[in-house]
């Protein structure tokens, strides 16, 4: 009947078939052969070895080159043009990806949220990136689909849900504070999803001042406007529960969410989750904890107190490529419903995907839960790296850090020139470099307004040297100071000497 | 002042110091060692290039080893518990990860709207899971922020925006969709942002019928409405300018938008950007083009004429990771705004990362455009596949794929027991397969309904076997049929001749 096909196990390649020109297209034979780029896919996997996991992730070298963006432009010679380049220029092009790019596996830095190399997550992500798989359907990604089932129910164990609930991972702790909204939202009013919010009267949601930013941007998003965000205003640890319950009572349109935070972003607190969820019961609001940052704190039997109550809320963000060092990006939603509102709330039902005259459990087809269409499976890059590492290396490593913490708020504390911002709660220690030049001057609206311009300079430097990255940022009406962030396993107490040496080092003439 | 940090090139596990305990866990030296990492990351390599690289490309392997859900359950053990295991178990579980999941970049794979291997995209994606970017700021992603800027710049310019422009990169079509709505909304209606829908008219958008369903997730997730999204009846090329023409005036509600479809998912249509274009100047509507798949196209002298107009477009969405086979994912999603609308409509302006007194200029961070907070450099697994290949290849390549469907269709209307459902305009080729005893059926309610049944058998009979995968879906009042879509050079006629002779074979006794 045909050319090469008849057989069971045919060989196309080497099939001998009268050629078949199509709009002068010859079609006859692939003109993609993956094994003729074995070679480059070998070298390309020693570069990066060499490159983007020994040497980036090596005390002694750079934590980054920096040039400023002409300069880079130049270099990366960014141009697509007509004819392609050789397997040769483009391993060398590799080679300066790797060399510009910041190393944000390097011990040294301390400048986000996450940090650090953890070898399991990362050969994860190369199967992931390889067999280019996508979560709609069971069909399509039979063992990421299974996987995410596991690491999502493990999660909501350790949240404290005994049994049942529902979860989702997506591309970041922002789209997981969207989900939240949406939910709550949809939760309050099924109706939105068809007639949209000019139908409903004005919904509002609570937050403490503290919250991510991303609770700002999803009300933008979602059509609720920020100005219906209602920011509660939070003494020092955000103990805003009575403010909370005034509040909810006494606006002119519908509360129907509070979004607690566990592990803000800059200071690293936890807002009281206990206190949130009794006003949420009284009222029948939706609590949604934001643990993107402090949901590790969960894995650990010393520290999981600072969620307490957790278990009560209706959803979680938890992000493990943060404190537990998947490699980017790894972020669960979790639901604590167990009726399939999840589902409901975002299917589409397109039928090209989600058939159901399919041979096997359709229930398993997650796409339909998803505001993306085609989502990676990063489940499968923290469940290797628990599978490899068990529980209780998690718990450890999330101890050490809190402890690393700890023993640098001291150090803080014990050396000239440098001033603690507050007591970490977590692994945020935030703290202020005085210069010289400025330690014997009063406490006074001048003296902060110097101190200000301190950690701009210092940063600068810094990254000019690449000895080291650590965040700064002002924050309400404190001046600029630095955020230190202790994440990796990597660190040692030296690490964190050698910061405050190296801050002192390249600020102390200022 | 301390020890083992105070020298500018310390080596913190070397460095004799006082043990330090704090919290009963002792802080000295690391106890992570990524070089000790190196055998396990070395072996883990060996693995991938073997199985998820060369085995699962090879024509002769299978495309799948289909179990169902709850014996691929038992068979890979997903429990995570207090304890880790040995390297030599994790490598076991990374090559069963690899045997179970489906080989997307098999020859065979012609499921979804991506397909194939491209090794120098998938190289790209393992520099970027090893380097752990993200593109919130330059300084934290010097080298890719510069790569996206350059890619999505050359991008606009196959559009045909001459000059300007603005976009980024993001998690899925479906959020480029979302992108879109949200910011002709905000251009629409900047207060919006601020004070959400309850505080506007009614909204109301336009699209194709055969349009991507994300445009219905978005205007629910939005908070617009599904019922809100207007939806134009399209004959079976969707000319659906006259339609569009009188409705856009009749409505009681507000328009701010057309979608326009150019590849729809199911047949692979282009919706009449020119005629859409002008009804939308003449009615100041925002036009959105979703050309998450048919975007290719514009790669091709021969082909482009398909999107006649998309230069007319306010926005774009563009899926590279499609058509033009880069690794998921990637996917622009392009504004022709040369005013900083985009920045104006999501930026939060979160102190910790966009910081105004930093010492380069703050116009390449780009994180305050983006719904994300952390987000991925996808832009680089394009870019660097475009450097190797060149314009000129990837056009080769599309205009393949092309002549590739347009040979499959013949075959189709050439074969016994196979029906075209219409020319294909793109890569999609729709078709049902009738078994001979179904052939000499008269034209009938009932002969439709059988045909309808034959499709999922023959589906469960070739992923049960694993000799390929095809999709299938009913559509309108259309029976069940097959979809081939066709993208991959690794493909040629041969497997053309294939797909048609396998479903006869595992169809003809039905």
């Amino acid at each position: 009947m045909s050319c090469g096909g008849s057989s069971e196990n045919p060989d196309p390649v080497k099939a001998k078939c009268p050629p078949v020109l199509v709009d002068d297209v010859y079609l006859n034979g692939p003109t993609l052969d993956v094994n003729g780029a074995e070679d480059f896919i070998r070298e390309s996997m020693r570069i990066i070895t060499e490159d983007a996991v020994k040497k980036a992730t090596d005390v002694r070298e750079k934590v980054c080159e920096w040039h400023s963006p002409e300069d880079l432009k130049e270099l990366l010679d960014l141009q697509l043009t007509d004819e392609g380049e050789s397997d040769t220029r483009i391993l060398e092009r590799c080679r300066d990806a790797i060399r510009y790019s910041v190393k944000t596996t390097h011990p040294r830095f301390f400048n986000q949220l996450y940090a650090g190399m953890e070898p399991y997550s990362m050969v994860a992500s190369f199967i992931i990136e390889a067999l280019k798989p996508s979560l709609y359907t069971y069909e399509v990604s039979p063992v990421f689909t299974l996987v995410e089932d596991a690491v999502l129910r493990k999660m909501r164990e350790v949240i404290g849900w005994k049994e049942g609930g529902d979860g989702i991972f997506n591309a970041g702790g922002s789209l997981s504070n969207m989900y939240a909204v949406n939910l709550a939202r949809y939760h309050h009013c099924p109706d939105v999803k068809e007639l949209g919010l000019s139908a409903v009267p004005r919904l509002v949601l609570f937050t403490s001042q503290e919250c991510h930013y991303s609770i700002s941007k999803a009300a933008a998003f979602l059509g609720i406007g920020t100005k219906n965000v209602y920011v509660v205003p939070s003494d020092n640890r955000y103990i805003f529960t009575e403010w909370l319950n005034v509040r909810v009572c006494d606006q002119g349109a519908v509360p129907f969410m509070v979004n607690a935070t566990a592990g803000t972003t800059v200071l690293g607190a936890f807002d009281p989750i206990e206190e949130i969820a009794d006003i949420c019961e009284k009222h029948n609001l939706w609590l949604h904890v934001d643990a993107c940052w402090g949901g590790a704190a969960l894995m650990s039997a010393k520290h999981k107190h600072l969620l307490k109550g957790v278990h009560r809320a209706n959803s979680v963000a938890w992000n493990p490529h943060k404190m537990l060092m998947a490699c980017l990006q790894c972020c669960a939603f979790l639901v604590r419903d167990k009726t399939g509102l999840l589902q409901r709330c975002y299917s589409a039902r397109a039928s090209y995907l989600f058939q159901q005259d399919k041979f096997y459990d359709v229930s398993y087809d997650t796409g339909d839960k998803s505001v993306q269409c085609s989502r990676k499976p990063d489940a499968f890059k923290f469940w290797l790296m628990w599978k490899a590492l068990g529980s209780k290396e998690l718990e450890q490593r999330v101890d050490r850090a809190f402890a690393m913490a700890k023993y640098l708020a001291q150090e803080v504390k014990k050396r000239e020139g440098f001033r603690l911002l507050m007591e970490p709660e977590y692994a945020n220690v935030c703290f202020w470099y005085i210069p010289p030049s400025l330690r014997d001057l009063p406490d006074s609206t001048e003296l902060w307004e110097k101190i200000h311009k301190v950690a701009p300079v210092v940063k600068e430097r810094m990254m000019k040297k690449g000895s080291m990255m650590v965040g700064y940022q002002p924050h309400g009406d404190k001046a600029n100071f630095f955020r230190m962030i202790i994440i990796s396993p990597q660190v040692s107490r030296q690490d964190m000497d050698f910061v405050l040496d190296e801050i002192d080092r390249l600020g102390r003439d200022l």
